[in-house]
């Protein structure tokens, strides 16, 4: 009989959403009256920008007529996009990218995990990951066979957990022992956290001396709000030779329905083959890309280029201010209540440590804050422990939500934490 | 350093089609005035309908309105769109195939390649391709480990080759020895053969007697033309237990740069463990889906669905219809000019066995026909040989063309091999 891979087997069963989501319909099922608002899964709520809608009119009257038809497009994207992107992502903050080191996908979810085929099989690299962390880097690392099984904790064996707490202000120390790949995310999903030129620094010298690749996820960086943070990792000198970066459309312009994101993978970028000679990853990438994936639509392609229209630029700057703002109500909420609050400055996620239960000195801990959350508020948050064992103890609040939902619950958490 | 994989540098250089490009446009720069004619890439050229253009339009309308809105979907597809296809697709069909067993997907050639994430890396599993081939199924198992080498006919070592020539009815005959995962294409690309009932009952029973899986790419099936030649896999009883489908917008709908496709893991279907204990496929394909993708746009799915219209259905039928009047034409040229003819009867690809070179009794090889048909008539095909060793001696012929350039390239290749 055909074998299947035993990796996916190590994968833990409760993965954190679907979990979530079954104790909000047991929730939900027995009070049928309560209106649940979710401030959980980081998903956009607000509608595409009118110059992203209008493009991709456009192209759809284009995929009408024979004369303006297209079939099978470059996977890579069209030179439309890629050029785009190149000017205003790369060359308009001086970093230099070129346009055919830009790969257009369909996700930074999907990238994230698809990047490991190109690198060995089975524990030849060490991986590293912040910890808490954004689940699908660990899972896919498992499913790829790069990992032992998980303890107690969640924590698999051969990965390597960089915490990220209040106690070192949420950087991810470098490691202490000597790793081959490592993810950063920044800003940081689920911490809201971001890093300085500084830190970054050190990261691109730690992963030159070491020989290994950063796996830059910078999927918020629009939500930056200050000059001296860094919105690539193509900003810090050396930075070409040592990371891999993903960038996405969707929690910028909202496309987290409409699909399409891209990563950067620069031609100076270097791993080692068995004999120990360097392969370009670029190379390696182009060919992954071209043999198992077929490109993004030519509509959605069109609409993402919209964004880098004036108006686009205008309308996704307005979408992004008016999220901050929700998250600095959310801000303030916690913070008048005297809870220790992080995060919602330069991203869309505000991260917050659990009050005391009352009566004790104990804090309540993740799960129990979720629960007493949905119980008394009937307000979804993501519990910090979903997220590693360096979570437990906080919990995350979205700000992706109408601002009616925001006003209304944080007047109900206003209420019962009082 | 960091590892690469380093199966990707089993990968042979030329791919076919890069290889294509590359000696139409040394012809082309030396012949700047040459109308080229393009008949090798099977890529569609007709406008998408009326029904799935305006359904398009209306829900890029939705996305403009915040109640209307939508973010991230469900990774396996929307149910009104894998209810259609289940109701369409199989249930029309007396096929057993529930939605929750269809998962939407960006493409058929992403999804050929990645299923092969679910099975055991490395070399626990002997596959079997037909030959000729469609290039992805053998490169997406260089890339996951599990062959060897190739040889000087560009073979990988560690594949079974099944013969698909004009001596066996291009029909894939049983492998003489135990193969584990089969992939079986009818219609077929590239030859344009197709599989009855009675053949493909064959393969089902195989596989159950040897605990096989078959992947059934049945990309082409619009183009079946008469009642006894099985769309679906599922019409054959017991493939619910052996058989995974691969189907796809793109041949049908022309959906080749919108990209929409599906993929069927039926609950029935099970793989073993390493300790020999059987695995439901469907659930590894399941976390594997949710965690590496995260779904084909909301616009794009709409879209699909409005192939099930009844506008929809006629408008497809007779894009159908015109590709095969297309294919007619081809068939027909080629007959008169006195070469053996194959397929396009219920495929868009005409496969043609090369004529002897003037003067010899010799046939013209593969590459030799490319050549001189891009020498001399300014027309593209697509050698046989670069689809594998079985394909030597032949050519393909796409009929995915307007009618006055299949007209104007026929006319031509009539003159010069009159």
């Amino acid at each position: 009989m055909a074998r299947i891979n035993d990796n996916y087997l190590k994968l833990k069963a409760g993965y954190l959403f679907p979990e979530i989501g079954r104790r909000v319909t047991a929730f939900s099922n027995a009070n049928p009256d309560a209106k649940i608002i979710r401030m959980g899964i980081g998903d956009v709520t607000e509608p595409l920008p009118p110059a992203i809608i209008e493009a991709m009119h456009k192209a759809v009257d284009e995929m009408a007529k024979r004369e303006t038809f297209r079939g099978y497009g470059p996977e890579q994207g069209y030179a439309f996009l890629r050029d785009a992107i190149a000017k205003n992502e790369y060359a308009a903050r001086n970093c230099e990218v070129h346009a055919d080191e830009i790969f257009v996908s369909d996700g930074s979810k999907c990238d994230t995990g698809n990047i490991l085929d190109i690198l060995a099989p089975g524990k030849e690299n060490v991986i590293a990951v912040g910890d808490p962390v954004y689940p699908v880097y660990v899972d896919t690392n498992v499913m790829a066979g790069h990992t032992g099984q998980s303890n107690a904790k969640g924590e698999y064996e051969g990965i390597v957990y960089l915490p990220m707490t209040a106690e070192n202000g949420f950087k991810a120390s470098l490691p202490t022992r000597k790793v081959d790949v490592i993810y950063l995310c920044f800003p940081n999903n689920p911490t809201g956290a971001v890093i300085d030129r500084g830190a970054l620094t050190e990261w691109v010298l730690y992963a030159k001396e070491n020989d290994a690749i950063i796996l830059y996820d910078a999927a918020y960086e629009a939500y930056i709000s200050v000059d001296d943070i860094p919105h690539s990792i193509y900003e810090i000198p050396g930075a070409r030779e040592v990371a891999i970066e993903f960038r996405s459309c969707s929690k910028n312009a909202g496309f987290t329905g409409t699909r399409c994101a891209w990563t950067v993978v620069p031609k100076a970028l270097m791993g080692t083959n068995e004999k120990g000679e360097k392969v370009e990853l670029h190379k390696l990438w182009m060919r992954r890309h071209t043999t198992k994936f077929n490109g993004v639509p030519y509509i959605i392609q069109r609409g993402a280029e919209a964004i880098y229209s004036d108006q686009g630029k205008q309308q996704v700057a307005d979408l992004i201010a008016f999220y901050m703002q929700n998250a600095a109500i959310i801000r303030s909420t916690f913070t008048s209540l005297g809870m220790e609050v992080y995060g919602g400055i330069h991203a869309p996620y505000v991260w917050v440590k659990t009050p005391s239960a009352p009566g004790s000195s104990n804090r309540i801990d993740s799960w129990g804050m979720f629960d007493k959350m949905l119980r008394e508020c009937h307000v979804v948050i993501t519990p910090g422990s979903g997220f590693g064992a360096s979570g437990e103890g906080y919990f995350r609040v979205s700000a992706f939500n109408s601002r009616a939902n925001v006003e209304e619950a944080m007047q109900r958490i206003r209420t019962k934490f009082q």
